[in-house]
């Protein structure tokens, strides 16, 4: 396993999201060197699609993902998911990243929430293949399973996409899967056609909010090198993108400073 | 499946650990019918194992469970957790619940940390078995992972308990396993032989610490009556214990209270 490689690097814009629009988050990635960025589709449509679009090529960067897809318990879901697919192919993200739904309101069947899922991305599969965009399924942490995806392993991920075909594959953020004990496996067998994206942050000792209290890389537990050798010895070769939810800390500084920290945590400790 | 049966349930005694000793659970037990206990090791060392015993046998109850054994990153581990199988072994508790422990102090090694619980179980099995106390190990949620147990899933707990033998099984904690795609699937696989305990809470939406936030059964999204279900198509005739760990709600009121609602929210809800 070589060492980081910052060309490799990509910049989720949810990480500054409390102090940036889209367009600054452009502008701070050209300005730091920064190759990748992966909006999020609330600063998406501040912006303007055709403005980010041409922002972004200007500063020629890769569009490493598009956040997001899914939510499946939503009632406008069909023509939400449609939106992003088109958003995605005129963006030429590399994937569209799908964070599937928790349980509906009001409900306790997760087993009816997973085939729903199931469901709902066979519909959709087809329809994101023709647009040329593959769909990134994420599996979230297991303590966000109520309220943001039912989706909780990699193991599971992989198995729907088995049954959805081609088009279709993996998003792996450390943060939702770095305990699992069948990680490597896992990752293993989702293999390069599969491996759609790979995310960077930290587990932070105590987690103080189950949602928005990820840690720098470096400042938490995660082994990302180990990590990111399993992606690379199953073949990904795609970017290395960070993504911080961070009420408490990164959200509350300077973001030029929150970029210029995250190069060098990133040379230091992935 | 059959309805909840009162003869079954059993309490553990951290749902009212901030408010009562053991001897007052004790009694708490036998004044609410309440036919199981489970005791924390530091609740009984308070009261002293032999007035426990008495007491306990006095009231007739059942002890679902002693917990807890595990901890393998503390220095003494191997001479607390012979107390804890000698203490199981007077107490005629059904089980010691293991729980393992994280990652040692400045370490970043899952891997190393899981090798290491396999190695210190295969020491211990041989003397709980000499001693008659079969090992409970509890699966944590992945959120305790690296401070309290890096056994996460049903599926790697059992793993576990087929590289060790006899005498070893696991306890199902609703709270968690709940969100697990595999949950039925390996319920099943572990069979009345490895199944020993069966804990009982909710999970709270949202969840606002990680550790002391559970819920009363009937406040969250746990579909318990189908999870039980599952425990008793595998064989499982034991006990039902709640245990409810909850700075915020359960342990600030009255612990008769508690009981009370306990006793009617396992019959509506479970």
């Amino acid at each position: 396993m070589g060492s980081p490689d910052l060309a490799k690097l990509s910049l989720n814009t949810a990480t500054v999201k409390a102090q940036w629009t889209l367009a600054q988050a452009i502008e701070g990635c050209a300005r730091h060197g920064i190759a990748g960025i992966a909006p999020w589709r609330d600063k998406l449509a501040e912006m303007g699609l055709k403005a980010a679009r041409r922002a972004i090529r200007a500063h020629g960067l890769a569009v490493t993902g598009l956040c997001r897809g899914g939510f499946f318990t939503a009632s406008d879901w069909l023509s939400d998911n449609r939106r992003a697919i088109e958003e995605a192919h005129e963006l030429g993200a590399r994937c569209l990243v799908m964070v599937v739904g928790g349980l509906p309101e009001g409900s306790k069947d997760l087993v009816r929430a997973r085939e729903r899922v199931r469901e709902c991305l066979a519909l959709l599969a087809p329809e994101a293949r023709a647009a040329g965009v593959p769909l990134a399924i994420e599996p979230l942490h297991p303590m966000q399973a109520p309220d943001r995806a039912c989706v909780n392993t990699l193991e599971q991920a992989l198995d729907l996409c088995e049954a959805l075909g081609e088009g279709v594959g993996v998003a792996v953020d450390v943060y939702h899967v770095w305990w699992d004990p069948k990680l490597a496996e896992q990752i293993a067998r989702a293999g390069r056609r599969r491996l759609l994206a790979f995310h960077l942050c930290d587990w932070r000792v105590p987690t103080r909010d189950t949602l928005n209290d990820r840690a720098m890389m470096g400042d938490g537990v995660i082994d990302l090198p180990r990590i990111r050798g399993w992606m690379e010895a199953a073949g990904y070769a795609g970017f290395h993108e960070v993504e911080i939810f961070s009420e408490r800390d990164w959200w509350q500084r300077d973001p030029d400073e929150v970029l210029a920290v995250m190069k060098e945590r990133y040379l230091r400790f992935c």
